[in-house]
């Protein structure tokens, strides 16, 4: 611990030290010859007694695995089969069970870094998939999901004249929270191929740059860390490959630099599209079963290179169990945490209880349901990892509707667009192939920035598709620096995940498919229906 | 709104104007000519399908009345029973009754203000009890707690080189939100009397600091805001009187600054302790019915006189409700309420779900179950005060318990201390009588503090309590600036919310009387037990 504080106490941000706690509560410095009574009474911290609390119970009724239920023609005489079946998880206000978490303490002020029950949780999750770090003194706290995991790092590392690298296409909120700092983000090159060796950050073009950064950016710092959505990235869809993080952890260690691992969609891998079998579903087929998931399926964590407390990881539960929960957990060397613990008490506190709660029992409830039925399981965490597979096969199945029907569509046959295939997500890009013409139909032959009109010709596209009844995002949005990647940013972000049922993906694939034919009719003729706004 | 900006904006910190969020997924600009599709396809946002969730229903077993409960008994049976009589609170997936939250909306991606039924909530706690602001352009937004609150309400408006005032004693964590901004407190004098006209903030001595700003500090920025706990003030217990806050808010008015208006206790209110009638408690004798707590009992927001929407009211439902459900609101002028939505769409996000949904639910349902009993009742809300009003019933009968406990001991008899009566909260300060001859005991009569000795005795004290069993907090670790509060820091703070039943606050009474005997009987003489650590 006191190592870690040597190496990187000079990552912390000037903030950071500002985040100074008084524990008035707290009795230091007492006499040598005191014993303290061995039954104090608390009189201390305003805390209610839990006989305060207006709830003594909850009962939650979960799913077995995700899709459609029955849930809203769920009636109390159905609820009262499964609690006499003990089919509920339940929150009661004592648990017997010490790994549980009662109401009596989820819904008392707690620590701020998560109750320990959740706390362990998180660590399960970490070790049970051999993700554990290669050095001893790591630690883990848990968050009011990635968005507050992401701006407690932002805030812990970041100053004004702070530099943070990142993906030049990525989720555009890191970029806030990072410049909520005053700090500067630095894009990184990504190869967007179906390459699974190739795909994602160009290690040769990070290499480089950094080697030579005094050159290409000679009046800016070298960066303190790498941001980077390493597994499904969003919104190209990448992976890394085990090789490419090698490399990536390595270059990071030659500059010192630390590495912020944001991994929202990790559980949710895919395996290759089939056209000629578009239904091949690996992980209902039986294929994927639990141990392979965990074993083959699942990309390292970059924590499963890191010998020096270098790499810091988000990991959320909205993706793969709900977004409302508003919990996750982030996974660093100690001295980190502690940094991060002490910010927790000096402004959000801990997670709310309510969701601690709930994902708790849940889980371990989950757990005890799939050791009953799977003898050899080790450990309770993977009923967790059985909900986690589950539910990326139902995404492989969203993502083979989709895929399926919008290769049977005239405008892909065509090649008026491609589908650059996510190995992992949610999301999709969609490449629209850019005509010749098109370049010269406003005469961006003469602009400034020559991809220009990359951005007019998918402005067209987004307004036909609102015309059409379909709402996406567009990739030059999501870039980090648009000069730096516009050329590339020919393409729509997608997703299945929202879609209520196969027909409306179907019927989504349709209008993208329409929509595209119409740009190719009449962007930059006289049937241009919309003009843009300069 | 254009005009509370007008007023406002040289308010915000420089910070807040790094919180810029591009909304990658929102569609500006669009062509006039362009009519969106009537029925889209949303496949824009990393949504996931609420049928992904692994929850149902949310079943909740709610008491009538704060106290002992028999949840630790609590069978599946007893919750079958129940659930068939209509008498859990449920969450379903999908509500009929649109003022309800269903996990298909609680547990998806919200707004980060907030759900609309939470804010609706607030919004009519607010009004019912006629704390409604004098100006049209106010609202609320949901928070992560007071904690959350306070932390944004520092960050949005303090940067280094702000000043806030205080009351000389206060929640210490508040120090912490504003130093984290690098902007300074400076204490305010506190009248500490029983006097109820005359308890709380010294309004002369206020009115003379900010008249002649300059001659006292001249070197710093006139203060932006005062940080005030009107009612039941932590840690003195004080309440401000009506004609007093109308007095500080004309004082801030004429300065120009803003009320930062922190009430974690204002439902917890108390009538005066009776010794003669020491079970007196007319919240269980029907003297404070509902009514006359709405209308009389509780005190008035500052809200109740703000015409210039200078007023920001941090309210919680941890104290009344549970700490752990991480949930309260802000009150504040349009204008810093749409930068604090901006702040939580950079930061934290919207609070927890199943917070929203369990807190929204369960105060509907205590509504209608009032109004059953209740024909006469105009609002829902009066469910959620009737539930406040017996929490301050619970309060008022451990008050009197302790009180009565104290009051009865030799060392309260001979004056050895005195209680500060809180009139409301969760509070209550001990003041110890100093004896003259400990001013000499190390001999302090030399010191450059002159009131150092106090700290050395009540270190003492605290010491003597510990070895008694029994955990206070010591009034001079809640100062803002000792130097400024150290003579008149000679008490203790206990609460009375925390003991598990009566027993342990007449246990508690009595350890606390021995311990302060004992100071009398060994401090500064040869009995001493423990020596002070330099």
């Amino acid at each position: 611990m006191e190592e870690l504080k040597q190496r990187y106490t000079k990552f912390l941000s000037k903030r950071d030290a500002w985040k100074k706690i008084e524990p008035f509560w707290i009795n230091n410095n007492l006499p040598q010859n005191l014993v303290p009574h061995d039954s104090t009474i608390y009189l201390a911290g305003g805390m209610p007694n839990e006989s305060l609390f207006p709830i003594e119970s909850i009962h939650i009724n979960v799913k077995n695995s995700p899709g459609v239920s029955n849930a809203s023609n769920s009636t109390a005489l159905d609820i009262n089969e499964k609690i006499a079946d003990g089919q509920l998880t339940n929150i009661w206000t004592y648990e017997q069970n010490k790994d549980k978490l009662g109401i009596s303490q989820a819904f008392q002020y707690g620590e701020s870094n998560g109750n320990p029950q959740l706390l362990k949780i998180a660590r399960d999750i970490i070790t049970s998939i051999h993700n554990t770090p290669q050095y001893e003194d790591w630690d883990v706290i848990t968050t009011n999901g990635s968005a507050d995991s992401l701006y407690k790092v932002c805030d812990l590392l970041f100053d004004e004249d702070s530099v943070m690298l990142m993906e030049e296409f990525t989720f555009p909120l890191t970029t806030t929270y990072l410049n909520n700092t005053g700090a500067e983000e630095i894009p990184l090159k990504v190869n967007i191929t179906s390459d699974v060796e190739k795909q994602g950050i160009d290690t040769d073009y990070m290499a480089d740059l950094l080697d030579n950064w005094s050159k290409y950016y000679p009046e800016k710092p070298k960066p303190k860390a790498l941001y980077t959505i390493a597994t499904g990235q969003n919104p190209t869809g990448v992976t890394q490959s085990v090789a490419k993080r090698r490399r990536i952890y390595d270059i990071c260690s030659k500059h010192n630099m630390l590495i912020i691992e944001d991994d929202p969609y990790g559980y949710l891998k895919f395996t290759p599209f089939r056209p000629e079998d578009p239904d091949y579903n690996p992980y209902e087929s039986g294929e994927i079963d639990l141990k392979v998931y965990c074993n083959k399926v699942l990309s390292p964590s970059y924590l499963r290179f890191d010998t020096d407390g270098r790499v810091i990881r988000c990991e959320t539960f909205s993706k793969v169990f709900a977004p409302g929960i508003r919990s996750g957990f982030i996974v660093a060397n100690k001295f980190f945490i502690k940094r991060l613990h002490n910010m927790a008490m000096c402004s959000t506190r801990e997670p709310s209880g309510a969701s601690q709660s709930i994902l708790t029992n849940i889980l371990l409830d989950m757990g005890e349901n799939y050791q009953k039925t799977h003898p050899d399981s080790e450990s309770y965490i993977d009923g967790w990892f059985e909900w986690c597979r589950k539910v990326a096969s139902a995404y492989t199945h969203r993502r083979n509707v989709l895929f399926q029907a919008l290769e049977s569509t005239d405008a892909f046959k065509k090649h008026f667009f491609e589908i650059s295939e996510p190995s992992a997500g949610m999301f999709v890009a969609l490449n629209v192939t850019l005509k010749p013409e098109w370049k010269t139909v406003n005469d961006y032959t003469g602009a400034a920035e020559k991809d220009a009109y990359i951005k007019d010709v998918m402005d067209y596209l987004n307004w036909i598709l609102l015309e059409e009844g379909c709402l996406a995002v567009l990739g030059y949005k999501m870039t980090v620096n648009q000069k730096f990647s516009l050329h590339r940013a020919n393409f729509l972000r997608i997703t299945f995940a929202q879609a209520a049922n196969d027909c409306i993906l179907r019927e989504a694939a349709l209008r993208l498919a329409k929509g595209i034919e119409r740009l190719n009719l009449e962007y930059g003729t006289d049937k241009q229906k919309f003009c843009m706004n300069k």
